[in-house]
């Protein structure tokens, strides 16, 4: 028998803080916090977007080497990058939190403030959720609900055989950052092989790391522009999403490892450590860049249209057929199959 | 540092053997499982309800005392009554697991099993989620999503002086029935006072805990109607949810303990075990009922309405002055303060 104690007037004063610190308004928002249901309002057709996680203390994250508030910051960037994925507005987020006891309310505020850190940068309204005690650590769970017009999205099953494959900015940086805070952790001694890197260049991949940037206006103008055929956020890393379309789509892939995205700084710590700068690009997760396909016809529109709005696309391959599989031209030329990377989520 | 190990492959396929297993067609899906986001589409102005909870292993329910199957079923149930409470037909509900390695796969599709038997009831369709490997317990997490026409629902805030209270169904048998679940554990010598209850009468008590219904129909009648001021499902109990109504009305309340509304059982068991069934009523969750408050003039409409509806309504108070308090006349005649009940929600 388990039993959750809650103790409905704690609850119900740190709900009532939340709501006023955090709740803000919205268009179309008719109750947010405080009722059964939070209640949002539509006049035109549309289509609406749903996209929901779950993060548990010691699975998706460690309180010991997380702080409360970049784990709320990149919960929230995580599902937003989805709804990005989608090329939809990212409008209303629902929260539930399972709290230890030995939780201080200021490290609920905290995680507060980083989920609506990154909510703020897209105008998302925290409109709902939900609050109990938790003997077991902690749990946050996540709804983000976003918009476009009626009949307009971007899906992962649209792809068609010799689509351009494309990818928003650069690939890697966020495993190489989660290494870097991995090292400082670990003896120093042990790494032999460890050359030393900039300032410069892990400040920006340890930045990538825990404040990483959903694409949510590059997904917004691939869809309401009509220049994509599927797209999908890497979450998962590009080994894996690609895999993904692929699928949903019924086709295969050649991508030209050569022409990966990869900063500066990810180059660097390639370098200083004696990695591949493909391999970490290919198998990083967590970069929260969209990858997308496009008809060939709608190759100049898109290097003109985001050279003008300022965003960084590259052309990383084809979509082949089906029984072409998925395979990767590696810098030394050869055509190898795409490895399947296991990935693992981390959470430095 | 956490780590969280997904074997993207098996996660996958799971994924796809529950789409196919449990998604279905329904009203207004664009896409369901297998993109970035679940998509669906408005064509009228509406209003759209949104609830979400998060339940954990250990806090919420106890995998050695509770089937997979009623832990899905009571998860759904919870949320179908929130949108009950707002006077909303339930739509489209969204999952995400994190589950133990430990768990086979058809304890997880006995859980879908569960939500989808509370889903089915409502013609609710499973749309999207998550799912993960989990090194902490099982973790479960709902949203449901609902719809009114515009304009049209039932808040906690709309209560005024001297409106009637009403309640569905009758109370405590939950709370009854999860005793009796308890008492089967526990060794029955120590229980000299405990008397025997009727095969029948324990078996109504334990159903509605094990498979307590949310007053989906009462609550859509109520508001469509324009028949109550202000609702509220009682999930925390009547001590607990009458408060939330008096706090966001601005109200206070008189219950007459003397009318409440309690089953043929659950007076049965107070009996065998001489307890107070009001008492019972007063202090006992997760019977899913509706609590609502509407103005004299509705009474007769309500009274007859309900009765060729076959609905069972009860009136139990009147609203007061916030200066009132809340308080209920027990079955003596005397008015006393409600209890303050920090409600133990519980899983047997």
């Amino acid at each position: 028998m388990a039993r959750r104690k809650v103790s409905s007037i704690a609850e119900f004063s740190l709900i009532q803080a939340i709501a006023r610190r955090f709740a803000g308004r919205a268009s179309g928002l008719i109750k947010g916090i405080g009722d059964d249901a939070a209640v949002v309002a539509t006049k035109e057709p549309a289509w609406w977007h749903m996209t929901t996680d779950l993060l548990a203390e010691g699975v998706h994250f460690d309180l010991d080497t997380a702080d409360p508030t970049t784990i709320g910051y990149r919960a929230a960037m995580a599902n937003l990058s989805d709804i990005a994925a989608m090329g939809a507005v990212p409008r209303y987020l629902l929260i539930t939190l399972a709290i230890p006891r030995r939780f201080k309310s200021a490290s609920v505020f905290a995680i507060y403030d980083g989920l609506m850190e990154a909510c703020r940068l897209h105008d998302v309204a925290l409109i709902g959720g939900d609050m109990s005690a938790s003997r077991a650590g902690l749990f946050l769970g996540i709804t983000l609900i976003g918009a476009t017009a009626a009949g307009r999205a971007l899906f992962r099953h649209g792809a068609n055989i010799g689509d351009h494959i494309y990818v928003t900015g650069t690939l890697g940086d966020s495993l190489a950052g989660f290494r870097l805070l991995s090292e400082r952790r670990s003896s120093p001694s042990k790494n032999r092989r460890v050359r030393p890197l900039s300032p410069a260049d892990r400040c920006a991949l340890i930045k990538r790391h825990l404040r990483p940037s959903a694409r949510v206006k590059e997904g917004q103008w691939l869809n309401q522009e009509r220049l994509a055929s599927a797209a999908i956020d890497l979450s998962d890393g590009l080994s894996g999403d690609l895999r993904h379309i692929c699928e949903e789509s019924g086709v295969g892939a050649e991508i030209d490892g050569g022409a990966l995205p990869i900063s500066a700084s990810c180059q660097a710590y390639a370098e200083s450590r004696h990695l591949s700068p493909v391999d970490l690009a290919v198998a990083g997760g967590e970069d929260y860049e969209l990858l997308f396909t496009a008809p060939p016809r709608m190759h100049a529109a898109i290097e003109r249209q985001a050279h003008a709005r300022g965003f960084c696309i590259t052309r990383i391959g084809t979509v082949r057929h089906r029984r072409f599989g998925i395979r990767i031209r590696d810098t030394d030329g050869i055509m190898r199959p795409m490895p399947v990377t296991s990935y693992e989520h981390f959470f430095a």
